[in-house]
């Protein structure tokens, strides 16, 4: 399993499509992962057309990865199929509330995890956009989504086009709580981020931005409060607009 | 990766411990995921001692694993971390709002995810459980989760002790949509769903249920409209007291 280990997103890919019998298999091993209730609460969409290809561009703020991409696949919280069953067996279903949106949510990340490693055991390689929950209005409108469907995570994959660099993570010790939740003191802060803040692309990445630390470049450019506040509303009336929150 | 395609949920372990070191390399890899930004927002509390696992037995409705278990994971969407490096770096985190909380849950959960493979790539048992998000309350109180911090997924862990029987899966076509979202018909929910209800196991499920439909087991016992409702109110609640929503 060292792929995983050595594994990197993947944005550039050959011009080369990914056979439909490949793909159909890799997604259907991916729906073996754990589901409450073993419900599925869960829909993908398959792009593979140059036209919806363009209008979902848009959504994720223009990613070349998104028209370039052989596939793109939209996973999406799904009660919405659930909801007809039960309609079609003379049950009531009681689905249409935020618990309901965060569990099928979860059915849906844990396939989309268990998606990308089995393409990229295949040869595959896979960029996660977390676009989707910014505009989730968009792409609503854009795949066709029903009520009680939230469109989650946007995975584009294609055949490798590039060896990128493997990213920096912080290391275990930040991660790891024993037992219970230990709070980071400023020392735990300053040594858990020493490697990341010492690295040259990080250093370049601040004076690039005319920035003092690297923690501004997050907070001043790529994720502002302003821009996190406005999407945390369309994402409240998204939720309310799909039937999840009343 | 046939091990993926046949993977069984365990709830029995067998009274062996995992080495920490094994553990812990597991838990490294699986921090390869991706993850927003690279902010890995998210901290892994592990349990071993016996008093904790009774302590949070009850949030988990005192299923057997928790207690049983070698070892019980809690993931959390975590953006406290990040947030006091930002403010250790002169930067004004703005993290406090529900899309925040939603970035951070899909990091957590893909971890999560890429955690059981590889723990079972290792001959490990896991088991899923859903829970976490229905007391969350209880859980933070356990294990000490402090501000801009929440549980979002727990995974049971162990060296197997039974060979359960594979659970069933929906047809491909009832998951898949190409290129836009076809609604389903009662047709088609007849013929996506005939399979699951054709099992004999399910058959008994109803009759043990007293239930006319398959459907109603769900919306009648084991997932309730009123219990949906009621653990929608204790999401929101400690999605503010955590500092996610105003």
């Amino acid at each position: 399993m060292d792929f995983i280990k050595n594994r990197r997103s993947i944005r550039k890919y050959k011009q080369q499509d990914i056979p439909v019998a490949l793909l159909n298999q890799l997604l259907e091993e991916a729906f073996r992962a754990s589901t409450m209730g073993n419900m599925q609460l869960y829909s993908v969409v398959v792009t593979r057309s140059s036209e919806m290809k363009a209008k979902l561009a848009p959504a994720h703020f223009n990613q070349p990865m998104v028209v370039n991409a052989p596939v793109v696949l939209t996973f999406c919280a799904d009660f919405n199929r659930f909801s007809k069953w039960c309609e079609c067996r003379q049950a009531i279903p009681g689905y249409d509330n935020p618990i309901s949106f965060l569990n099928a949510a979860t059915d849906a990340l844990l396939v989309t995890q268990n998606f990308c490693t089995l393409a990229e055991a295949n040869g595959l390689g896979i960029c996660y956009l977390g676009t989707t929950i910014y505009n989730p209005d968009q792409i609503i409108e854009t795949l066709q989504l029903p009520r009680l469907v939230m469109p989650i995570a946007t995975i584009t994959v294609g055949y490798p086009d590039e060896e990128p660099m493997q990213t920096d993570r912080l290391p275990l010790e930040g991660l790891l709580h024993e037992e219970v939740y230990k709070d980071y003191t400023s020392q735990d802060i300053d040594r858990i981020y020493a490697e990341k803040e010492g690295l040259p692309e990080n250093k370049k990445f601040i004076e690039e931005n005319g920035k003092e630390t690297l923690a501004q470049v997050f907070t001043d450019v790529r994720y502002k409060k302003s821009d996190n506040e406005y999407m945390s509303e369309v994402l409240k009336r998204t939720l309310k607009a799909q039937g999840f929150d009343k």
